[in-house]
C-alpha cells in the first residue's frame, strides 16, 4: 500500500520494531490477534504522526519554540484558562451527550440552529466519522495532492481510494477537484479553505460556486480551521450554503480560538446530514472542561480579535526572517506561514531538521512542487527570534 | 432494525422530530445528504443516550443527586484537580500523539511494557476502535443480554450481528458466552467483570479459565472498568492473560478515579495485537489536561484507596436504604448498586421516573429479568441522603 500521509515522513517501521524489542526485553515473536478484518490487517501498523515531543525523546533535545504543529502560541483568553480551573472540580461528572450548551452557543454566534451542529473531539475526529458515514472499500475520495494528511489516513483506514488534485500556484485547483469528483463519480471531497499546508485561499464566491457546481451524490467537506485568522472575503456568508445537503463546514477551537490540546471542533450543515453523526458518534467522547473552555473562548470575542491581529503580525515577523534570509515566504491566511526554500525537497528537509538541532521545531510539506517549503507556525516573538536566529546558521552549514 | 440499546430507552423519534420542527421554525423538509453508505442509512437517526443534563431540559428539573451514571460523586483527588489547574496554560499545545508519558507511568504501575498498551478516550472509545478492527456487515459478535449498551451502539454501527447470552442469576454466563462464540463462530465477544449493569462478578480463575478455554480465533475483550473496586479475588493478575494475543483488557480513569468528564481509557494486550490501535486511532484525540490529570491520578495510590472505601461504604449506604424500603440490593464490586424491586420492568421504571421528579438521577437495565432492579450509583452521604428522603414517598405514591 503506498504511503498515504505527504505531509509526513514514511513509517519508521526500524524504530517501531526496536522500541517493540527494547520494550519486551526480547525480539518480538508473539502475532497479532489473527482475525482482524482484512482491511485492518492490510493497514500499515505505525504511528504515522511524529510530535515534538517525540522528537525531543528520539534526538535527546528540548523544544525551544514549538512552532511546527500549526498550534497557537499566543494560547487561549485568561478568560478560557480561568474557565477550566474553574471547572476543574466538575470532572468526575460526564459531559452532555447532546452538547446542547455548547451547540446553543455556537447557534446563537453563527446565526444558525443547533440542529445544523454536530460536535465532536476536533475536526480530525469529524473527518474520521464523516469518512465512515460515506466510505466503502474501493470507494473514490477526491483531494489534493499534498493536502491535509489526516483526511487522508482516514479515507485509506475506511478502504477508500484516495483520487488526488494537483496544487495550482500553491493553490488547491478548485476546477482539477470538480473534474475528478466528476470522472469518478467521487461520493467525497475534500477541500480547505485556507489550506494547510500552503496557508493560500479562495475568495468566497468561487467556494460557493464550487459547492454549488459539485453533483448532489458527491459531499463536499469544506474544512475551515482557519477560517478566523483569513481575510473576510475568504469566508462564505453561513446562509450561502446552509441549504446544501451535500455541504459540511468543518471547525475548530484548536486554531485562533488556542485551544489544539482541548478538542473540541463543530460541523456544519443541513439537520438531516448533520443527524448523521448522532448514528455513529461517541456520544460520550467529549471532555467536559473542553467543553466550559470552548463556551468561555466563544463569549471572550474581543480576545479573539486581539490574537488575530497578534497572528497577522507574527505572519509578518515570519515572512521577515524569511527574506532576511534569502527565502519566499508565500501569502497566508492562516496561523502558519509557508516559506519557498527555492530548491527542493531535500533541501527543505534539511532545513527542517537542522533547526530541530537548534531546538526549533517546524514542518514541511511532503509532496513535490509543495516540499520545496519549509511551514512556520506563528508564536510569541521569542519563539520567533530563536527561529531568526537559527535559520541563518542552518542555512550556512548545509550550503 | 430493532433497538439495540437494551439499557435505555428506545428512540424518542418523536421528540427528536419536534426539536428539529422546533429549531428550524418550521417543518423539516430537506432531505440528508443521498449517498451515505447502505449500513449508515439504516441506522436509527436518534441521540441513544439521555443524560442527566437532557433529563432536566425536557422535565425542567434539576437533579439533586447525580447518582445514575456510575459516575464517582466523590471526585478525582485534589492532587488531580491541582494538576488540571496547574497545566490549563498549556492547553493551546496537541497531546503527545504517542501517549508516552501516561503508557511509561501504567506500565510501571501495571508491571507491564508500554508496548502493551494503547490509549484512549475513554473506553467506550477503544471499543469502537475494536469493533471497527473485527467486524464487517453480518459478523456474529456475543455480549450478555442486556450487557454494556454502548458496545451494541458500536457493534451495531459497524453492522455486525448480536449474538446475546443471557444472564444466569444475574451473573453474565461464562459458559454460556463460550458456546454462544463456539457455536457461531464468531470473532469477537465482550465480557464485563465486575459487570455493568448489575455489579456482579466472577472470580479471576474462572475468568483466566475462560480467557484460554476461547478459540484463538475469537477476540475477548474483557472490559475492567471497575477493577478497582471489586474484590481482589475477582481480578486476574496482570500475568496470566498478557501472553495471549486475542485477549484485550479496557480500563478507565472514570470510574474508581473520578475522571469520567475526562476521557481517558487504556486497553492492555500484546504488543502485535495493541499496534492495530495505531491504524486507525485518532492519534492526537486526546485532551491534554486529561493526560496531566490520569498521570497525577496514578500518582495518589493513597487517595485512591480513601475512596475506594468511600465507595465501599455508599454500596452499603444504599443497601440500607433499600432494605429499609423492602427492597432488595444485589452484592456489588462496582461503583453502583443494583436494586431487585421485586416486580416488573414496568414497576421498576415508575421509581425511576418517580425519583426524577424528586431530583434524584438514577438508572436502570431494560432487559428481563435484570429490569426488575434499579441501578444506583455511588455519591456523598448527602446525595443518598435524598434517595433515602425520596423513595418511600415515590413507593407509597406508585403502589
Amino acid at each position: 500500500m503506498q504511503w498515504p500521509f505527504p505531509l509526513l515522513q514514511p513509517p519508521a517501521k526500524r524504530l517501531l520494531c526496536c522500541a517493540l524489542q527494547q520494550n519486551s526485553g526480547k525480539p518480538a515473536r508473539m502475532s497479532a490477534f489473527s482475525r482482524f478484518t482484512p482491511l485492518i490487517s492490510a493497514l500499515p501498523s505505525t504511528v504515522p504522526f511524529v510530535g515534538p515531543e517525540a522528537l525531543e525523546r528520539q534526538r535527546g533535545l528540548t523544544v525551544q519554540a514549538r512552532i511546527g504543529a500549526n498550534e497557537n502560541g499566543f494560547g487561549p483568553a485568561p478568560s478560557v484558562i480561568e474557565a477550566m480551573r474553574e471547572n476543574a472540580g466538575d470532572i468526575w461528572k460526564y459531559n452532555d451527550p447532546e452538547n446542547f450548551a455548547l451547540k446553543e452557543a455556537l447557534a446563537a454566534h453563527l446565526g444558525i440552529k443547533q440542529a445544523n451542529i454536530a460536535v465532536g473531539e476536533g475536526i480530525d475526529s469529524l473527518l474520521g466519522l464523516i469518512a465512515r458515514m460515506v466510505i466503502e472499500p474501493g470507494t473514490p475520495v477526491v483531494t489534493s495532492l499534498g493536502g491535509y494528511p489526516t483526511f487522508n489516513f482516514h479515507v485509506v483506514g475506511f478502504g477508500g481510494r484516495l483520487v488526488t488534485v494537483p496544487y495550482v500556484n500553491d493553490r488547491e485547483d478548485l476546477d482539477g477537484l470538480l473534474d475528478a469528483v466528476r470522472r469518478e463519480n467521487a461520493p467525497l471531497v475534500y477541500f480547505a479553505n485556507p489550506d494547510n499546508p500552503m496557508g493560500s485561499w479562495w475568495d468566497a464566491d468561487r467556494i460557493v460556486a464550487f459547492a454549488r457546481a459539485l453533483p448532489e451524490s458527491c459531499l463536499l467537506i469544506l474544512d475551515e480551521a482557519y477560517s478566523e485568522t483569513g481575510p473576510a472575503s475568504s469566508l462564505p456568508d453561513i446562509s450561502t450554503l446552509i441549504d446544501l445537503p451535500n455541504v459540511l463546514r468543518t471547525r475548530t477551537f484548536s486554531k485562533a480560538y488556542g485551544l489544539a490540546g482541548a478538542r473540541v471542533g463543530y460541523a456544519i450543515g443541513v439537520p438531516e446530514t448533520v443527524l448523521a453523526f448522532d448514528k455513529i458518534r461517541n456520544h460520550f467522547g467529549m471532555n467536559r472542561l473542553a467543553t466550559a473552555a470552548a463556551l468561555a473562548a466563544l463569549k471572550d470575542q474581543a480576545y479573539l480579535a486581539e490574537v488575530v491581529g497578534k497572528i497577522q503580525a507574527a505572519r509578518e515577523q515570519i515572512g521577515m526572517i524569511a527574506r532576511d534570509n534569502g527565502l519566499l515566504p508565500l501569502a497566508s491566511a492562516t496561523n502558519f506561514v509557508a516559506v519557498d526554500c527555492g530548491r527542493d525537497g531535500t533541501y527543505a528537509r534539511a532545513i527542517v531538521d537542522g533547526l530541530i538541532q537548534h531546538g526549533v521545531f517546524i514542518r514541511m510539506p511532503g509532496v513535490a512542487p509543495l516540499n520545496r517549503c519549509i511551514r512556520i507556525s506563528v508564536g510569541p516573538s521569542q519563539d520567533l527570534d530563536l527561529l531568526a536566529e537559527a535559520l541563518p546558521k542552518v542555512l550556512k552549514a548545509i550550503g
